[in-house]
């Protein structure tokens, strides 16, 4: 019997084939130089989901880049699967920092690397293949299916809002499922039942009208690289907390129990530490690693600029200065509420002399999902029937906006099956996508689609 | 008779032709894609030193750009002069903000607009044709001179005191004169008798060994850009004062007669502030504009990156962070001590979780003449045949590091005397300088030597 398990066995080298294809496509979605590419990976998914036998497979126009929609409504009073993922990729500088090309997918020490081999080029390919592995061994599928892959993740879904409010029809589901989380660490499957919101935004500071010579007004007129420093330090104190007032407001405290299955994960700070290369870790005070990046907000300062970069020294007391910020926000934290928050504290402590722009680009609010809900139990077992390990549920640090507008326009439960390691170098040089995980990953959509037939 | 007022007049359309064709060698000694160009600069004036008549005109090589050397020493029994320069230029970014570019000089509104045009190349060669044009009326010079112009000023002359130490008897003069200073303002020929020294230096924040996605791990693992914030916030207290232990300990307090001296010069903070287009000035409190600026010392960013910089935003928390930092100095500091200082503040204020290297790039000692010295005077009297106000008698913000060289070396006082304005736009974009002052600062010289004559 050909059972899709041989099925994907049999098809391994072609599969890798198209993923390398696809992760040659440098869909770039913050750099407009990479407009075309971006288009250009959206239309790779088409095709792709037109030969796996999807229908009424387009590409949906947004102010920005589209999004890719695909169903296939064959399961007659069955119910219906949204699968959401997406094709846009970080940047990548710094370049030098890349053992082979980004954009030029090398295989090599049991895994993929190429930027979007991990977030979410990979894991959103691996859906397709799961369902094309239940189509060619047994004819059909369990549920209907509907993908929607967006272009525009990596800046923050800025139309992925507007695109879901119209087509609220279109996308109606039972259940969500989108892969573009991490486990724990190797071979710890792991389901994400919450993820942290963002406000990010960017700090504009303006001096005198033109660049002055530090020597002749230095220490007479307010350096905007001064200024900009002294209100980023005002946005923390020394153990860690962020000053900015009613900021915590609104954070739900962690209940004795979900601490306790943090405790229970046991990820030290020794792992940690080691892991990233750093003495000491650093964080609100009285907190664990845990708690400080999955359900306690936070305050990042991603870029600053402003000044001389180039070699040597320039003596110059520069026009303007800026930074890149995000904050991470966990329950009942509102973005908008705390945009304003965060406007008050810059208008507050900007420093005489300087005036300073507050230009917020990305936002979104945290979410949660009861994990003991079936689609979520069932996902559970899936994982340990091929990995062969206990599931951990968890809570995600990164934000997908996108989470939690999907659960506030579809109202339908999402479950967050992630393939990633935390080693996949996401967001930097070298990202990456262990084969194993590709292997697996597959083996447990297929698993978890023919046992959700039972228990949905 | 011929005077070298109207030889200066017949030839002025050919000596700006020459000014404008070594305007527009891109000597940007600090970018080692310019090696070439600023090599090119140093033979433009050694040719011109050779047309000039000058003899054993030869470039010097050093570890980094050559220096410039040429005599006449044919006034036999008569006292030496040298005349220092520098044939360098800072860079030119943001080149956006210039309104033509850099090194195509543009003749407009009675200036010359060029990078170079008036730090230093400008008044550089206003000293060559000075001498021309005595040389052609008269035949002769009134004392011996030599040239000493040189390529590494903007980078901070860091091989020129071993050329000034090797070469003692080449460039013993009885007095030095450098023209690389400015006027207070339009019509205020300047003498200035003291300059800042300098200590530039770099800060690397080094933290994880590579850059992490903000998601996953900021608020918990300490941010490079953060411990930069941290550590550049913790240089200045709120009235504007360093705080590095010991940094002022041998700063000497200026006394009444200079403090009346510069209230008589009248610099509003008013002027000031409308100069430079802000709405407040800074600095250490209980100080005035021209204190801060000339007799205080400072530390002052330059320069900071770290993390994106693109369009947009990109959830990084980088691995590294960068300051680049100059200090001034005055008066007895010593950059050497002032570098430990620093060095030890970095060391205290380090946050946990980061490694900071500190670099020095560049330094020079303070440097103060006394006014009442007849080749001042004589330089006043100059100022004020042509100009026909009150000579001001001024401190400099700014630094040549190699005035203290020079001094310590030959044991010989130096006059400051620019023909620079504060609107020149030095080390910023539109560099510029007055066509009156080009011709008024020509006169001025030429008188200068004249009168010389009579009083060394």
């Amino acid at each position: 019997m050909n059972t899709f398990q041989t099925y994907l066995q049999n098809q391994r080298e072609k599969h890798l084939g198209e993923l390398l294809d696809l992760l040659s496509i440098p869909s770039i979605s913050s750099l407009s130089d990479h407009k075309k590419d971006t288009q250009r990976a959206a239309e790779w998914f088409a095709d792709a989901l037109r030969n796996l036998g999807m229908d009424n497979v387009e590409l949906y126009p947004t102010k920005g880049h589209p999004v890719v929609y695909g169903e296939w409504l064959k399961a007659a009073g069955k119910p219906t699967i949204l699968i959401y993922g997406h094709y846009d990729v970080q940047p990548v500088d710094p370049l030098h920092l890349w053992d082979t090309p980004p954009f030029e997918p090398a295989l090599r020490d049991d895994a993929i690397y190429a930027r979007g081999a991990s977030d979410d080029k990979g894991q959103t390919f691996m859906h397709l293949k799961a369902l094309e592995a239940l189509l060619q061994t047994t004819g059909t599928l369990p549920f209907n299916f509907k993908f929607c892959i967006e272009g525009e993740e990596e800046v923050g879904s800025p139309n992925l809002p507007a695109f879901i409010g119209e087509n609220k029809e279109l996308l109606a589901a039972d259940v969500v499922v989108i892969s573009d989380t991490a486990m724990l660490e190797e071979d710890k499957p792991t389901i994400c039942y919450g993820l942290r919101g963002m406000c990010g935004f960017q700090l504009d500071v303006k001096g005198p009208r033109r660049d002055l010579h530090s020597g002749l007004y230095g220490g007479a007129v307010q350096n905007p690289i001064h200024a900009v420093v002294e209100l980023l330090q005002s946005f923390h104190n020394k153990d860690g907390f962020i000053t900015v007032d009613g900021f915590y407001d609104k954070v739900v405290p962690l209940t004795d129990a979900e601490k306790a299955a943090f405790n229970a994960l046991h990820v030290t700070e020794e792992s940690v530490k080691q892991e990233v290369g750093v003495t000491e870790l650093y964080g609100e005070k009285g907190y664990s690693f845990l708690e400080r990046t999955w359900v306690r907000p936070t305050l990042e300062v991603n870029g600053i600029y402003g000044g001389f970069q180039g070699e040597g020294i320039k003596t110059v007391l520069p026009a303007e200065a800026h930074a890149k910020i995000t904050c991470r926000l966990v329950p009942d934290q509102d973005p908008d509420e705390i945009l304003e928050l965060l406007q008050k504290h810059v208008n507050d402590h900007t420093p005489p002399g300087v005036e300073v722009t507050v230009t917020l680009f990305d936002k979104g609010a945290p979410f949660v999902t009861p994990f003991d809900h079936p689609a979520i139990q069932t996902a559970s077992r899936a994982f340990e029937k091929v990995y062969e390990v206990p599931t951990s549920f968890t809570r995600g640090g990164g934000s997908l906006p996108i989470v939690s507008t999907l659960d506030e326009v579809l109202k339908a439960p999402i479950v967050l099956m992630g393939f990633g390691l935390p080693t996949d170098n996401v967001h930097a040089p070298n990202e990456n996508f262990k084969l194993k995980n590709f292997d697996k990953g597959l083996l447990t959509l297929c698993h978890y689609w023919v046992e959700l037939e039972e228990t949905l």
